[in-house]
């Protein structure tokens, strides 16, 4: 029977030239991330569909690839909705089984808990050009540490992996969802309304000052407190000084320390990292997901139009999850735009053995053999990569086509000349 | 809302120290294949229905997780059966998919491909101690090589690894499905008999000659038939003269070179090995599958009472999906299976860098912060692995927690002191 050749909709095969990137960029994480002490979990790809619809994960729970009861046959006739047939489905993001990873196994984890996942997660989004409905996941996160060494840490982590992948003049955007919120109170909007204020303010990079104003009196909100919110933006400047006059500015608003934290987590940053990147303060950044509670930040890239990786700090979550309030932390950096931004600048994965090809002749006599493959051991343990093939009529073109892979050394046996 | 806190039925979460083996092993097995030439690829882990339902997965078919259509609402009091619901499935194994990329991508490949995979399959087995419904598979595969080179680079390959993983006196357990049919032949049983009787043969690790014979006799074969075939395995020696016997007595029952060509790859191997093991000739190894056409080899461990991976040509199978035949060769390392192994003997990784915790005391001035975390970042920098953690009450429990997860050293800093 033939098969169907394509991939399913929306995921994609990945051909060994991405592949190779991808495995470079794995190991290299890893290892990364080990040096600050984090430590790699895993969880299933399946996970229970009762946590999957726990509200934790907002837009993502309407995509969730869903996966048939086993065991007793399925009762078609009587299922009357969709639960009644399903018990489980694909994950869609990370951080819900890490809430239930953490429940299950707190007794037997340190802790604090500096947790690294790389996985893949699954969204059945409409398909479009570069997204995937399969794509992986990779997140390091801080659970049980209170206090702002998470933030650092996770930053200095996530950003000396960057400057290795040889990425240069990136920003780390910070804020904290506190500032946000005083900000809003300061100048006058009610509580009920921030998110809506929230909304409109992320739009900031795209309308401008005064897109932003347009929509907030376009919302009804009173023109007075629309007029001091927008002057604190006007006056506020994207460092430590701009903390600092928000501190002065908002006053009480301010929970003690937010302000003093939030500089302290810029200058050490600025003066221990070991990449060549800026931090910005930056008020106008909200981060969707409204589980977040104090500091937040997002990298962001010139060459890519939008951030790649983001995190921040939600104290609250995990404790919705298991009962147990446990202070997290968490960045995550987009894996596939990461791995996208390296094809297309022609990234040369460093420290590539040397391809060597060995095209023996064909019918290559037993003992003649022998010889080819003791050559090939010992190249192979000095580190080099050997491919023994057997040598095609059409000799040159089937160079051409190693090369192409990479292959840079050619060695050829003939029968009679061994 | 609490949420469910074990995992799905059959599934595991995986604690720190057994990911930290995983993450080396995965690690060293891409380096090692990919000395070998073997370049990674990747399939989504969602695959068609139709394909993982075309009989090539055997029994696995019995075990798909289904997953339910996305798009259109589903339309539950229309369906019929299961398959109006589904669309996909989760991949059982690493070889459909494998053969439905290389049908989807060959113009993009190298001919011979020599394609390493390590992915998760899902099989919705019973569960039981040590087994579990998701569960890594590593596969290497040569597609489009039709010589014994195939065979002895993938043996090499394998056994090199295994090797670097201090596996010592294991045994590559080698046949051909061609002596397996020719020695049925020989001795008279008919080809419709042939699965019926090697069933049986397969049992002879456990039931021994006797075992066999009395069950054969009891499938009603002829007496005469039994014996001859008995006779065979009574002189038969587990090496290249056990090989040579047989294609002596086999005579035209065996078609030309099978016997030379698997003396050919016992002997490149015995002597062109890296790793401590031996090669058997095994005419009682017969491997499941019925796809495989020529070479079948198996690993046996003393300390594991079974195979830890095995493999073999299937040149017909790739042709079946595609419609282009291709000769076709692979060996699957048992992933689970090695890692418990490697859990049970207290594995220590190679090289990991030095552990350092730096344990900080509370509220630590910003500008004394920073001394810390530059010293942090130039030890990071020369390879060591540093944790900074608060200073908690207990810094003696503390501190034989992280002794627990390999932290050796350890540096304390007081506000007053620095």
């Amino acid at each position: 029977m033939a098969m169907k050749k394509k991939p399913v909709t929306g995921m994609k095969d990945i051909l060994p030239k991405e592949m190779a990137i991808r495995d470079y960029c794995i190991a290299l994480i890893k290892d990364t991330y080990k040096t600050f002490g984090f430590c790699s979990v895993e969880t299933p790809c399946v996970e229970h569909i009762e946590n999957l619809n726990s509200k934790q994960g907002g837009e993502n729970e309407k995509l969730i690839f869903k996966i048939l009861k086993r065991g007793e046959k399925l009762k078609l006739d009587e299922a009357r909705e969709e639960l009644d047939l399903v018990d489980g489905g694909l994950r869609y993001d990370l951080t819900v089984p890490l809430s239930r990873y953490y429940s299950n196994n707190a007794n037997d984890l340190p802790s604090p808990f500096k947790a690294l996942q790389m996985g893949n997660v699954w969204r059945a989004d409409r398909p479009q050009r570069g997204r995937y409905r399969q794509f992986m996941q990779c997140d390091i996160d801080i659970l049980g540490e209170p206090t702002i060494l998470a933030e650092i840490e996770l930053i200095l982590a996530t950003t000396t992996l960057l400057g290795k992948l040889n990425f240069k003049n990136f920003t780390i955007r910070i804020n904290d969802r506190r500032i946000l919120k005083a900000m809003a109170a300061y100048s006058g909007f009610a509580e009920a309304d921030y998110d809506t204020v929230f909304i409109i303010l992320d739009k900031m990079d795209k309308i401008g000052l005064e897109g932003v104003k347009e929509e907030l009196l376009k919302e009804g909100y009173a023109e007075t407190a629309v007029e001091k919110y927008l002057k604190l933006f006007e006056q506020v400047t994207a460092d430590i000084t701009g903390v600092q006059y928000l501190k002065d500015t908002l006053g009480d608003y301010l929970p003690e320390d937010v302000a003093e934290n939030l500089k302290t987590i810029i200058a050490s940053v600025e003066s221990t990292k070991s990449a060549e990147f800026k931090m910005a303060f930056d008020p106008t950044l909200v981060r969707g997901m409204s589980y977040y509670t104090g500091p937040i930040f997002e990298i962001s890239m010139d060459e890519f139009g939008g951030s790649v990786g983001g995190g921040g700090r939600y104290d609250e979550m995990i404790g919705k999850f298991t009962g147990q309030p446990t202070p997290a932390c968490g960045f995550s950096i987009g894996f596939e735009r990461i791995i996208m931004l390296l094809l297309e600048r022609n990234f040369r994965i460093p420290g590539t053995g040397n391809k060597v090809a060995y095209l023996i002749e064909k019918n290559m006599p037993a003992d003649k053999l022998l010889q080819i493959l003791d050559q090939a051991k010992k190249a192979r343990e000095a580190g080099a990569i050997v491919n023994i093939a057997i040598m095609k009529k059409n000799k040159k073109f089937q160079k051409e086509q190693m090369e192409a892979e990479g292959y840079t050394q050619f060695e050829e046996f003939f029968i009679d000349r061994m």
